[in-house]
């Protein structure tokens, strides 16, 4: 019988978290979520090159690459069958332990976590038809001091998703509390009007993921010019074709929020292919 | 010997939270920090109420007082020596465990902790004489969803108090993102303006703390009108007198903020002995 590891604290498996760890106190850390396929993590280098970039954002020093991938090799071992199939990693490093107090201790030592869980099942329909979205009330704060960093301050995030239970709906559009455009509670999100490209801008919230990043630098590829800019609602609604992405699905077309719909086009399949075989 | 145990997680002495704790994973739940004396927590109807009136918010059941109380007879028993004195209690309530994904399990029970550590020893000079704010860069993001609620998602915090080193600084100075004056990174803040006592209105973001909701309920005793109110940092900086307060040291009166001076008071240390003894 093989045992099934299901996650690795600090390169020891099923270890559990101090209650005095930052991560828990107070959410002092970052996160990412990415593909494992044949025991390698999909998109590594702009995984490590974001969760670095992530944490030093807040100031912690983020374990090496060497370190990471070695406990990624440990917890997904190519030599277990059912790891020729892809499975999920989710990464999170947090500042470490410390006493009670905002300050961190002068020296700290980072929590490194790697979380195993199977890949999501998606409908069918996502990948041939597209997706709904709900349209959240719940607003993102402006806090240009973390924004676009994946930290672990999710509560606007979990209030947006407990805003919808029906099956049918894949995720909610976020707008910020200015009312623009920003992400959807687990996706990054692009518009296409003619020939152009749109994601919004993420300088004061929302979380740049890597799969709008590697979108952004496939302006030949599609032929189409990629670029941030600042997105209201009725823009995003009188859009020709929106899509969604993240690391685990790839790109979805998007066919409703709200009443609005779009038929359906062939640009989010066209980008998934290109990101999965590009 | 006596074996002095520091934590208690759902019930149990000194254990560890799981990787899966979505307080942990997202900062979803939140916490109360009180004085224990004699086994008691002091101020605890306030604490208690707070705390369940805070997991309302982001729909955590809270458990009941008399678990928790049970809880901190356990971590704090009368007939520990040091346990004659004042020493902190930290509970932390958070969502439980989940899987992967910001919505929460259709099921969840709340994991609860409680966190023991000495009391703080303050500088006989903040008793007599008063503290220095250091006026903080990060500041406050809108957020009304969770305006008022100690919630564990504090980088904000964390981000603010990293702003200085200097012993000589007692706390910081936070500002929203519209520059109107909110709180510090551990108090809230009072300015009085002759007869009038103003604490900064907490509906867009800021933590409403329990010192701060009784020192409002003290207008006869103190011989002031106490009232919420737009506050911005030049009227602040014009006021009478300045004063802070969290549950640990009551309240102090602020004599610096950045090259701002004010003359020693007697506000403060009223205040301070009317909710000791009061």
């Amino acid at each position: 019988m093989i045992h099934h590891h299901t996650s690795l604290v600090n390169g020891s498996f099923d270890q559990e978290i101090s209650a005095l760890d930052r991560g828990f106190s107070y959410g002092d850390g970052v996160f990412r979520t990415m593909k494992i396929r044949d025991g390698q993590p999909v998109s590594w280098p702009f995984h490590y090159q974001k969760l670095v970039a992530d944490c030093a954002v807040i100031g912690i020093v983020c374990p090496s690459a060497e370190l990471l991938m070695l406990d990624i090799q440990q917890l997904f071992p190519i030599d277990e069958f059912d790891n020729a199939e892809v499975s999920v990693a989710k990464i999170i490093i947090t500042r470490g332990e410390g006493e009670r107090g905002y300050a961190p201790p002068a020296v700290t030592i980072p929590t490194r976590v790697i979380i195993k869980s199977a890949m999501p099942t998606y409908a069918e329909t996502y990948y041939v038809q597209g997706i709904r979205l709900h349209l959240c009330e719940t607003r993102l704060a402006l806090q240009p001091k973390l924004a676009g960093i994946k930290h672990l301050n999710r509560l606007e995030n979990i209030l947006a998703r407990m805003e919808w239970r029906e099956e049918s709906i894949f995720d909610g559009l976020m707008l910020d509390t200015n009312a623009n455009v920003i992400e959807c509670t687990m996706s990054n999100i692009f518009v296409r009007v003619g020939g152009h490209l749109y994601t919004p801008d993420l300088s004061q919230c929302g979380v740049a993921g890597i799969t709008r990043q590697r979108i952004l630098g496939l302006e030949s590829l599609l032929g189409l010019t990629c670029s941030q800019a600042t997105l209201t609602l009725p823009e995003l609604l009188s859009a020709d074709e929106v899509l969604i992405c993240n690391s685990l699905y790839g790109a979805f077309q998007v066919t409703a929020v709200g009443n609005q719909t779009w038929e359906q086009q062939n640009l989010a399949s066209k980008i998934r292919n290109i990101l999965t075989h590009g």
